[in-house]
């Protein structure tokens, strides 16, 4: 048996999120359908985390045991043949076996992006959330710095989440126009349930004067989500890369 | 009566192409009834030209006869809130009651985007023609560089082209790599039925060897479809641009 880690970017739009559900159109279960097809092994895949619903990836990672003779640099192309167009494989790589590509990753990277144009770009009405209104770069870059380091965001994810520990560590969040698109980027160790949506949709808010950047640290230590901003919709944000500490994928 | 001079953007992946056919769905069809669900008038708009099934616009440009009185600056968002979400106004003018967005036309730009990933590129999937193989950009932009000025395109259109007079003049053609997207923009007089899309298909072919840069003016003077490249897909077409000679769109 070898450890395949692969490399999975796919268009959130029309599936119910990454992790498989009875009956509903997922990443996941996509990916398994295409295993199955080239291996003739029902099996289960490892993902570094899940996506909800409309959220799209450049990076996830996935890792799973096979027996297949497939050599590993044939994986993507094979992959890409049985999948539908909508999930591509970028890259395949053999871990060691016990790799897994949740409990090894040190770090996420995601993407939210907002579109700034009066009358929305067509191109990117499912990667962005259009915000035709004015935005303070530089109120919203001052809010984006109080959320560096380690910090409980209990006030920055959804209130069903179901894990107790709530301290995640932010290593950096920037703010960038790309002419009318304007870029989150956020690294850290991990994240909560909506929580860069939630984290996004608070920026935009101090962006539009209706928080105050010198909020934000009482907004953290309330613990209480209430007193955050909107949750940023689903369609915005991309997964871009998941970090694992050799490149091999081992620790 | 005022004649507007509207500014349209369309993701042409779910469309039968810009002109109206019956029972099908198409550009001008939706905008029709958007003007239709403003104005209460069914009426006929003028396009500058017509784009195939699945080739997108950023800039194509329509006019049309209304005495409504809405005013010209909000067109836009009122069409906006009408159409639905793959065609989207982006500006609005009043212009001269003769001016016709096809006649008055003096030239135009289309991008065609080629994705050179070897993997395809999941969010522009239905924006470029994916092309894993490397392509000799020397050669290709020597290729296009004999297309400026004016020819006879009969070897660079469809067949089954109507009109007689097939020169038309390239002002400028450009070939730019764009990290792994790399861009075909012409800039023209007018284009021929297919035109744009056996150009960049036919430089495709130049950047993979298959026809030699210096062949191209004998493909030229042949006036033979058969001597040309392939016929680029649809998909990676974007009508970017239509120029008139004042920027209010009058001669």
């Amino acid at each position: 048996m070898r450890n395949i880690k692969l490399t999975v970017a796919y268009d959130g739009t029309d599936f119910h999120g990454f992790q498989v559900q009875p009956a509903l159109r997922t990443v996941q279960g996509e990916l398994e359908q295409a295993i199955h097809k080239l291996t003739g092994v029902t099996l289960q895949i490892n993902g570094s985390g899940r996506t909800d619903a409309g959220v799209h990836a450049r990076g996830q990672a996935v890792n799973f045991h096979t027996s297949s003779r497939i050599p590993v640099e044939k994986w993507p192309i094979a992959m890409n043949t049985v999948l539908p167009a909508d999930v591509v494989i970028y890259a395949a790589e053999e871990v060691p076996p016990t790799f897994h590509s949740r409990y090894d990753a040190v770090g996420k990277v995601y993407i939210y992006q907002i579109d700034q144009s009066l009358s929305p770009d067509v191109f990117m009405r499912k990667y962005a959330w259009h915000v035709p209104y004015p935005l303070q770069l530089d109120s919203m870059r001052e809010a984006a710095s109080y959320f560096t380091g380690e910090h409980d965001f209990t006030s920055f994810c959804n209130v069903a989440t179901p894990v107790k520990d709530k301290r995640r560590t932010i290593y950096d969040i920037s703010v960038e126009p790309d002419q009318h698109i304007l870029r989150i980027r956020v690294h850290g160790s991990g994240f909560l349930w909506n929580m860069v949506r939630i984290l996004a949709g608070t920026i935009v808010d101090v962006g539009k004067g209706r928080i105050a950047p010198k909020q934000i640290p009482e907004i953290l230590s309330a613990a209480d989500r209430t007193k955050a901003g909107v949750t940023a919709p689903a369609h915005g944000l991309t997964l871009d890369k998941v970090m694992y500490d050799k490149p091999d994928g081992t620790q």
